[in-house]
């Protein structure tokens, strides 16, 4: 069985791994498709971000979808066959946080693809995975694809549910990559009036129009659109901060309206921010890291047609293919998201 | 110029009365469409309803929309011609509960059509009617019977904004009449991944079925469907009791899971609750009422498309007819939301 | 080893029980101190109460201290000797609502003393019992009679936790048994500005005085003072309804402010409520049930000083004499905290 | 009449002025005392703050309470000789956030003694002064001093209650000046569990010790003892950033658990903040401006005896001494609040 590996920054490799049979309460799955995703990218790229560094070869990977090809004992809810979307979060479920219902804080989570803590947590990019079988959610109705965006749709509902009262309100989202633009479908559904997306690229804002933003601005070309439109209509009530670049969380400070929420989900280092305007407005600028029960949710949302998120999968290679998807991936002018098919 | 007066249960008679000039920030209205209400049906059948009782003729109505046909002094965001719809709620923005943004809840309020506090307050059914500006959101691109239903979505946002977390709920709507119909559409716009109706009609329960509710349930011909459907779907998150009836509630109440919320919209008398499952479950009953900066935001979802209030306006009646509409709208086996066209 | 037995209503026997040795994780804890509570009164006044009835007999208690004894494997954070506060509640932790952090709620629940699920839970009056140590909560500097207040205690921070912002606020509480007054306790921490207590009996309004009600009304006595405080002063913010009687509720809700909050805690069967004056006040009516994580902070705010419970424990009774104490409990003219004392 | 006018940095005089007569519900007030706030600092020592500066002589002062010396027309609830808080802030109640409640965000506020906008509204430090009696809250039973510290304290009461959930809390508060010293007093009134406070100054600390902080820690001199402590006793659930320096907020954030709420209350300019940690950890960082609905509650907590604010009035110069007063207040190594006294 083969996988992706990750080695240092462009240097990434198909290998030749092993896979274990499936224990009590697990499965094997026969992955499907895989989404490469922005933190993949880092490694790629860079051989990590901020203070994660790779330290050893990694397999990548946390977007994924598969078939259920053997089932281990005391599986009841799955049969071999099924679609499912696997959830790459792998709480303790005892931990103080735990018990708390925030396993996204869980002291021991170990979650696809990640290179902290150490020793790596290995990634689901390869033919084949043993898995819980409470990671699996049955996709049934929905493409490979579709299944393997529920990873980061999940982010993007949890960001929303964070973020509160949203029905007939109007909402910013800074920063149209696919984590922006799966938050355009997010706020849609729940019933956002008005939603405005900037990014410094024209080809990437399209998708955003695409997928139901009323007003996209490109805030290299056009610097003063977004306060133009701020003073001609109004302050905004939610701003969903998807680049991680200072300057898009500045500008959209500037333009949110007293008592606004402020989700934060790019993730930056640290961040230059205008503090007087944050207090002076009172503010609500809250962290969202990535998910815990909207995994389900996710599939749920996207079997009912109330989210469609097939237009963001702009490119699909296959599995040999890796080593370009990640490039054409890196290439915003042409991807949005870019998944790689196992099979 | 005429109004629709009603004088005692089952004594309503179209009647000339006189119409104000509008003074300063006033605008004179040519009444469009305006929607029979259940608490009209009481006016009309029983001559009120609780310790709500007419004292003296009573001009009703409060879902009204129509043409601004003159203008006042200092008012700038209308034209002559612009279909508006005119909100019956008339807080005094001064008494405390004004100034906590609590308007539904104003100590002075003068809300359209409404026998209670005596001298009553005289309804919108009428040919013309001065009102507030401030009062009339424009209603571009809908129809006048659309603008008349900004009121009871109003009623329903509210309820909705007061319900909190909708995305990927499970949501158990008692009662299919208009409130009830109009909240399966404000649930399905927040996200609400499956919506399930009951009512004692079937016909009432098709409304529900075509504005998107996943399942209907005639509780009167199938009285353990509903049970049956919690136990094999799984708990309720949100309830929106629409009927007013203390068996609708009860069985909501038995299909919640813990932790959920329940909406009191119906206007029911005393209530008998099953308070040991309320408390031991920890449920949160919130009574909702009527609505404030809900009618603006109504208006726009129309307008955006995001809510289609359309398939429930099931008859229009012409002004000369408006008796007919209340004995129409009486006929649950027939009508959802009847209407009368002014003009 | 002997324990506290009830057999059928008036049937309290002590008794002879065996005692296991702790196992890994657990402790074996030797009884100091335990409180007679109102479910208690139940079992041994009428056999139960509403649907939960005694089918076999069952150790009564469920508010104990104790000290530890002795200690199974890998128990660290405990020593032999110490007073230990024991909570009640043992959740299974893995249940969907032990992971979302509601382990009030949890589907497995093995709760000390309740008769209900069959077979019986069996409860913790008796000279030894072994329990898990992360039941045990250390009370280094109180009372063995405090330690065992850290139960109802935690029942009224609970629904403090869930009433929301009390600061400033207008509390009435209506029912001056121990939740009732530990609720004044509770209140007065979080900040609530004015506090008033209902009860039928002069005595136990005494007690809430001392522990810092503002005022108490006897409404046996003095049925119109409510409303008459009410008209004076003004709306409460917020009531906690402990006496599970209807009457008492409805005047508590006539005498609530619109948005106010209503906390039920008192375990009655249905009860008619003034639904109309809930729903046109929009009222929020929380059921609140037993606790979970407020029982570690009981103990803290105890040993803070931050709430003192001496004033409420009225009367302690030997082990021998625990009928007699029952008797005593039952006499609300007497007593508000019975208490046990084991060694 | 005479007033203490600010010219420009450092020079600040006592001047003749004018008084009015109190119009229609107004009442003229003969000022008793004056607090000097850390904004009053800013125009003696600087001229202004950030983008607000002086372009005129202002008469400075917001925190004073004084008697009532005569009334105007139609003011019932104030007799001659009342001791009166005197709210400086004065909205325009008829504004959209005044209208949604939220007074201190009001888009024509008249907030006495501030250089923004212009032309400057004039402060309160005044013999006498012209309020509305709606600006006038009575304070039988305090000093003078203490009325005069109602401004403040609803500064912190303010954000007290935008911090939510407060009982058995452990709270950080970062600046030990007069706000967050007065945030001690208004968290321990919440039911804070564990208070700790950092300054650079340790007189200024043990003020916080007096009020009632567990735990006081110079991070001048002991800059590592704040992560020590963290790591021993645990993260905080509450952070009180009071001191407007990005390296308190920095080491506050490191020192939250997950999912914790840092309310800023400092108003320092931009400020440079570990997002990711704020991120992945999910903090709210909200703003905290001013206050509204929170004076009168000041009042009537210090009447209850719930705070006693006494403490920290520690200097209390004449009104002729009232710019060796401004040097006194200079001097964090001797004062923490210094008064002027008018009368």
């Amino acid at each position: 069985m083969r996988a992706i590996v990750i080695h240092e920054a462009k240097d990434l490799r198909i290998e030749e791994t092993t896979l274990a049979e499936p224990g009590r309460g697990e499965v094997q799955i026969r992955l499907a498709a895989g989404g490469i995703c922005g933190s993949d990218l880092h490694y790629y790229n860079h051989g990590g971000f901020g203070a994660i560094r790779l330290k050893e070869p990694m397999i990548l990977g946390h977007e994924v979808s598969g078939y259920v090809a053997a089932l281990g004992e005391d599986v009841s809810d799955l049969e071999i066959g099924d679609l499912v979307a696997v959830s790459p979060s792998r709480p303790c479920r005892s931990c103080q946080y735990c018990q708390l219902g925030r396993h996204n804080h869980c002291e021991n989570m170990r979650f696809y693809g990640s290179a902290m803590p150490f020793p790596h947590i290995q990634g689901a990019f390869r033919e084949a995975l043993v898995a819980d079988a409470s990671q699996c959610v049955k996709a049934d109705a929905l493409s490979a694809g579709e299944a393997a965006m529920a990873e980061p749709l999940s982010v993007c509902l949890h960001a929303t549910c964070r973020a509160g009262e949203m029905l007939g309100k109007r909402v910013l989202i800074t920063g149209s990559g696919p984590i922006g633009t799966l938050c355009v479908l997010a706020a849609k559904s729940t019933g956002a009036a008005e939603i405005v997306v900037t990014d410094l690229v024209d080809s990437a804002l399209e998708f955003a129009t695409n997928v139901g933003a009323g007003r996209v601005i490109n805030v290299a070309t056009d610097p003063s659109a977004l306060a133009a439109y701020q003073i001609g209509k109004g302050y905004f009530d939610v701003l969903y901060e998807c680049s991680g670049a200072a300057p898009a969380l500045a500008s959209g400070i500037a333009a949110m309206r007293p008592r606004g929420v402020v989700m934060q989900l790019g993730l930056g280092g640290d961040m230059n921010i205008p503090m007087q305007a944050l207090t002076a407005k009172e503010l609500d600028l809250r962290g969202s890291f990535r998910f815990h029960e909207e995994f389900g949710m996710a599939v749920n949302l996207m079997q009912q047609g109330i989210i469609d998120v097939k237009p963001l999968i702009s490119h699909t290679v296959s599995f040999e293919d890796a080593v370009k998807g990640f490039e054409l991936a890196n290439d915003r002018s042409q991807a949005m998201k870019t998944q790689i098919r196992f099979s």
